[in-house]
């Protein structure tokens, strides 16, 4: 027999692979992308700045940083292969995460997008701009073609943000709120070994082409034990309603036993640092909603420690990163596509990293069922 | 500093999870599903047989046996929701695999699939029957389609090997042909933890859908470090053409550092049982081809023993993979599509077994570029 290895279950702590793309520090409430303080890269750069840094390994020289626009900018259209099924896919309904699974999986086909394993680093790198650049073309398209309205032509002048909210509205966004959603895409760009990043690097580490592991990616991200999906904690700030309700509400939740969307992460013993950069954009960007949210998150965290002493639990990615898009007036069912609109650039700088090495990712299970072979009667 | 746990890489012979799915003892030469030895089943048993056994943990009585054979009927046709949509995947071609997880993809959509984690057991498994009775529907459609041809309803009165053979052709398959593409389809169902497997169980561990997991699956699948693609082996036979360019051909590549596709396997040590059975399924089918590949595995196994001595190179399951489905008539494009028609069953027996637990699969990295922060300047 095989010597089987046995670890904590979920792998949890279990080193899969070496990274240069960063880390995050649960007990120090620190993540980074490289050598840089995510947080610090949110400030003060913008969010091509940080996918180019994913992308080189430093940040953009000025004349860098106006090539990779131009290279950017034909990518952001809508594919040709795509302008005829769109509009069935659209229709066909579901999540839109699965349709752009669905969008993305007839461009790699169209494309005839070559394995990892057989394609050299130029072309891996042009395939993932490739598959970045339009996922936010793609998801506003299905979704005013849901709305019964034509998809609009990305825009050459506008950065990433500011370009997602016009694709979305039709309208040159406020550049407070393109600014906003630009510092959300920035924090959350990567976070450490996610469950779906580990996926897209599973797929990668087999050979695949991009667009495997980012569909692959796509999948784990819709699972709800992955994480992030900013529309469940507005939900929540609907629920309570007002602030009087604030008390009742979280005690029933915890005596239900239930679990508080927005609070409490799998790394993170303080404060999540996306969480304080999220309120201080939400408080920044002001009004009845960020007032509200900051006096439930002051509540339930006070609560929180009351109730389950010990447990550190605090507001997470998704607690004001609904409030920062719902100010910045983007609808509920575009919330966790804009999450994906930013993470896929995480995925495939991942997927990158994997294909640069050649190992197959293949654990084990343990057999623990009746001792085989017995007849077949 | 949380305590990271270092493991060999490609997390070899990690266990991430039990099973009683199956397993495979490499030194024996031996795997099974569940307590059968699974070249037993393929002998004694029917593919729908062995895919009862998957969900269910034991074969079916007679009259299970019809029951399934009765739910499984109307999960085979083609859905309306793909009506339309198919003709345009097709004409965008690329590998049908792609093309099947475009379908699949739109399927879940259409039909908005719950969350394995909100669904209950009998939700996930039928969720989990129509995905795997509407693949041989959608891959063959997909081919007729892109021949110029009309997809074909499938008959309630064939098997599934049989169904397969007919949607591809239109003609009703000859027994023995049926017979053969069915004992590879059911050799073929599981084996082991592999790769894809893996993906399908770390997508269903995050609580998707399990379009969700199959199309994560059929990522991994497609990678060429995956393995098991029958139309590799055949080309090398194709490429050595007759029998006195054997040893020049297998010296040429082995000189030149290349693998023979069709031999070696990562578990086993000795003969792959799955090449055992299609050696004398191909024997039996008989003709100048099944001569061929027999001739051709003598003297590359024994050209191997000499040129890599103590590496136990074997025919694997690839190498008469492919010879039996040539000589069973379906066309090469369809030849890892067939692997897709069996594989989707063991997929999804893993992902219904994974969603009964509750745990993420959620490793790490470490961390190994410049120290982290540096400030942006």
């Amino acid at each position: 027999m095989t010597e089987l290895i046995d670890v904590p279950a979920g792998l949890r702590n279990v080193v899969v692979t070496t990274t240069e793309l960063g880390d995050v520090r649960g007990r120090e409430g620190f993540y980074h992308y490289r050598q840089y303080d995510a947080i610090d890269l949110a400030r003060h750069k913008t969010f091509e700045d940080v996918w180019f840094l994913f992308l080189e390994g430093r940040l953009p020289e000025p004349e860098e940083r106006v090539r990779f626009a131009k290279e950017l900018a034909p990518l952001r259209v809508l594919p040709g292969e795509l302008r005829e099924i769109l509009p069935l896919v659209a229709r066909a309904g579901g999540h839109p995460i699965a349709g752009l699974r669905t969008a993305l999986s007839v461009l790699a086909a169209a494309r005839d997008l070559p394995p990892l394993w057989d394609a050299g680093p130029d072309r891996r790198k042009a395939d993932a701009m490739l598959v970045c650049a339009v996922t936010p073309t793609i998801l506003a398209a299905l979704h005013r073609l849901r709305a019964g309205l034509e998809p609009l032509e990305p825009r050459a002048d506008l950065g990433a943000a500011a370009n997602w909210l016009y694709l979305v509205s039709g309208a040159e966004p406020a550049a407070e709120h393109a600014r906003a959603i630009e510092q959300y895409l920035i924090a959350t760009v990567d976070h450490g070994f996610n469950a779906s990043t580990f996926t897209a690097r599973v797929v990668a580490s087999c050979g695949a082409d991009v667009v495997s592991a980012v569909a692959a990616a796509l999948g784990a991200f819709s699972g709800p034990l992955h994480g992030g999906a900013p529309d469940r904690a507005l939900a929540s700030l609907d629920a309570i309603g007002t602030p009087d309700r604030i008390d009742a509400w979280v005690r029933a939740r915890i005596s239900a036993g239930d679990r508080i969307m927005g609070f409490g992460h799998a790394v993170y013993r303080t404060q999540d640092p996306r969480s304080v950069l999220l309120r201080e954009i939400a408080t920044g960007l002001g009004g009845d909603l960020a007032d509200f949210a900051t006096t439930v998150e002051r509540r339930v965290v006070e609560i929180l420690a009351e109730l389950k002493p010990g447990r550190e639990l605090y507001a997470n990615v998704e607690f004001y990163a609904g409030v920062v898009m719902e100010l910045c007036g983007l609808p509920r069912a575009l919330f966790t596509p804009t999450f994906a609109v930013s993470r896929v650039v995480g995925w495939c700088a991942n997927v990158l990293e994997q294909a640069a090495g050649s190992k197959i990712i293949r654990p084990a299970a343990r057999y623990v069922g009746p001792p085989a072979p017995q007849p077949v009667s």
